[in-house]
């Protein structure tokens, strides 16, 4: 898979070997997208201690602690739920950085409040939180393309924002 | 990515589908494929309930169980560390069938003893274990996916050869 999502991830991983960062990942309608394009660069090793696909919500809640009461409240495809899913992935993993992808790939599970392709992506670590809504408009391959891209760009975004310790 | 190892995935998820089987993946040198594998298929929520990827050493300890005695006797790339992760990842998820995939992609990691290309696949679950060693002469991102379609191809491998609950 030698397209720009690897070259994003290259990108990504660059900055994080230089920086001393680790990474980890959460996934739910990525399915591990995210953690497969970031270990098709050589040496991601160095920066990448795993990641949790959390595809069912008890997943989410006994693995990544994601508090039961945010998931009846909110829904698992909600920004509380992709903040809930990153911190968790960044204390179970204890890394630097970690991101969280939560949505609905299609091309079924959709609904009038939460429709296909609809994708929220967070990032946490470095004394900062960040949580983005995405609306796709692809297939499901489509669409966890478009959503890791996201989780890889804001990762950068968030590792070229800070020197390490910031 | 509409290719032999998104129909190898699919036919895995229509037996599962038909026996109700559910499904966890551990991953370290697949780095999350497996996982992204299964997740292109549309209606995999219902069988896949999450995958670990385990790509430190204190990761596959801590998440998915595998004894530190057992990673320093026999290294993290073994048939005894395969099946310890399956184990793990089956336990901690509660899925009637697991894969583990450990070994050493490249182009960096390898050694005499363990070189790279040289990876374990191990499947658990409905009453038994199975570990298989291979070894892929590729680039990292092709024995990345050799070893994904040998994950599930051993899944799907044991997935035939059961009725549910056998």
């Amino acid at each position: 898979m030698a397209d720009h999502l690897v070259d994003l991830a290259a990108r990504l991983g660059a900055r994080c070997a230089a920086l001393g960062l680790t990474v980890a990942t959460a996934e739910s309608c990525t399915g591990g997208l995210v953690a497969h394009l970031i270990t098709e660069v050589p040496g991601s090793s160095a920066y990448l201690r795993g990641g949790i696909v959390a595809y069912a919500d008890e997943v989410k809640r006994s693995i990544l602690g994601v508090p039961a009461e945010v998931l009846v409240a909110h829904g698992a495809v909600s920004a509380q739920v992709a903040l809930a899913m990153a911190d968790g992935v960044r204390q179970a993993l204890g890394t630097d950085l970690a991101v969280a992808v939560t949505g609905v790939a299609g091309p079924d599970g959709g609904s009038e409040a939460k429709p296909v392709g609809l994708v929220y992506v967070a990032v946490v670590g470095l004394g900062a939180s960040d949580v983005r809504r995405f609306h796709w408009s692809g297939d499901r391959a489509a669409n966890k393309r478009s959503s890791a891209e996201a989780a890889l760009s804001m990762l950068l975004e968030r590792a070229s924002a800070v020197e390490h310790g910031a």
